[in-house]
């Protein structure tokens, strides 16, 4: 994984991974699908009401001094992203904010991403601290397709698609972090996949988006899926400016938010997507590359 | 007001105005109530939903070094008295988390404060930061009348009324601050009145909580009805312990969650409440206390 903003925090994985396992432990609903997937699913009024909450802090999920109009983008674009993981279409957000520096571009930006993804601001709070901040968005949609997919569903033999490039987000975040003057859009304004994720949903027998690195991601489908994924490095799709050394990092690096997804083997994506590999029969490892355990950290992780 | 640990922010007034008048023009959605309400309100699946997003910040509202069992029920209750104030009934949170200090007992008082309500958490988002921690807490409900009671509806004549007594939280909050041995349950531990909400949302023509102080809400209520409140102090319910010397302050203090609401002067309420004075066509001033414009600042406030 490249050098990113994200891993630089002095907390410890224990801890970190003992409060989950406690809060996962008070999370018995079956609509919280174990604070397991991407997506809380909620059966309301006769439909199913898909939700999500997600933070982004200051010095972690943005640089110091980035332009607030791009974070605010990114924290409704992410939180987006988990709802076309779902097959959700977008109903509306509610949005936690921490006063400071750059609040006005903060709300062109929220306005730029509510106008692009069409959904409406519905509430919030608004509050004061010192110190970095934190966002967080509640995202809500509905269900176009029921059960919404879970990470769960992927069985041996089917196959494992991703519906575009990886790594450009790595890039942009390199360009911007080194002030290179190159191309920084894909890592400041990435766009969830609503439309593939609603086209894709009655057919995927499992799906998530690729946020935290694709092998970390796919790591994770397989764990709760109970197989182990087999990729092929030369089937994944990369930027056409990516250098072919830098492939492995852009395997392990997130916030591209493409949708992986599986399918039962003898059905076709019904939209551009490209076959990066298959699930076998669970093994030790939840991944293979290219025939082998990928070693070292797979990408960002909580725990 | 009392030297709570609120106002003690260093944000220019005029700023977090200018950014919520911002995030306003943004909120078109007629769900959103133009963000002036406690409460979202959004048809769904044949039903409707009521949603709100109130956050906490370390020092702002809670104090450092305070037990952080009380902060996560405290978080939990705040919002579910958002629902109450509009009737619904709880079906889920999704919590936005920072990492820090005495997360395990913040933890115990999660599950304390969801178990005490019946709510299921949903899901949510678990980040690390450095600095002062910010909490947020997403709450869905169902409403159970509909349309849900507005801050909006009160008409001249109507009466208006308050659940319980004003003031225990900022007794209990001095005791915890002063370290004097006294109660501080009320401050620490709030009880949202779900059942009362519930009984009273098919009649009153407006209801909220006091969440910051019974004027400064009372005000609120005002602008949004377009009337003034004539309120009598001696018909506010104080707790037994309260000094009469305090009674301004208590009128100018928030955190204890009773309901406050109007109803036609015809009807009573179907729950215990107290009467507190009576709906006015509007005047110059939102709220009269006996008679008089109360000076000073009347609560806590944003803006």
């Amino acid at each position: 994984m490249s050098d990113g903003p994200r891993p630089r925090i002095d907390v410890s994985v224990s801890k970190e991974y003992a409060l989950i396992a406690a809060m996962r432990a008070l999370a018995t609903h079956p609509a919280a699908r174990g604070l397991a997937d991407d997506c809380a699913v909620l059966d309301f009024g006769g439909e199913a009401l898909v939700l999500t909450h997600d933070m982004m802090t200051e010095g972690v999920h943005w640089l110091p001094g980035q332009d607030m109009a791009d974070v605010a983008w990114k924290l409704v674009a992410t939180n987006l992203s988990d709802l076309a993981a779902k097959g959700a279409e977008p109903i509306g957000v509610l949005l936690g904010f921490t006063l400071g520096e750059g609040d006005a571009r903060f709300v062109d930006g929220l306005g730029d991403a509510l106008r692009a993804f069409g959904v409406p601001l519905l509430g919030g709070d608004t509050v004061s601290a010192n110190g970095p901040r934190s966002l967080g968005l509640t995202a809500l949609g509905r269900a176009t397709h029921r059960p919404p997919p879970s990470r769960s569903g992927a069985r041996p033999g089917d196959t494992l698609w991703l519906t575009g490039p990886i790594g450009g987000a790595m890039l942009g975040f390199e360009a911007l972090r080194d002030r290179t003057g190159a191309d920084s859009l894909a890592f400041r304004r990435p766009t969830p996949c609503l439309t593939k994720g609603r086209t894709l949903a009655p057919l995927a027998t499992a799906m998530m988006d690729v946020s935290d690195g694709l092998l970390i991601d796919a790591a994770r489908m397989a764990d709760a899926s109970d197989v182990t994924f087999a990729i092929a490095t030369t089937s994944v799709p990369f930027p056409s400016d990516l250098p072919v050394a830098r492939r492995d990092d852009a395997m392990r690096w997130g916030d591209d938010y493409e949708l992986l997804f599986t399918l039962p083997s003898a059905i076709a994506p019904p939209c551009p997507a490209h076959c990066i590999g298959s699930a076998l029969p669970r093994a030790a490892a939840p991944v293979l590359v290219d025939g082998a355990v990928p070693q070292g950290k797979l990408g960002y992780s909580h725990d």
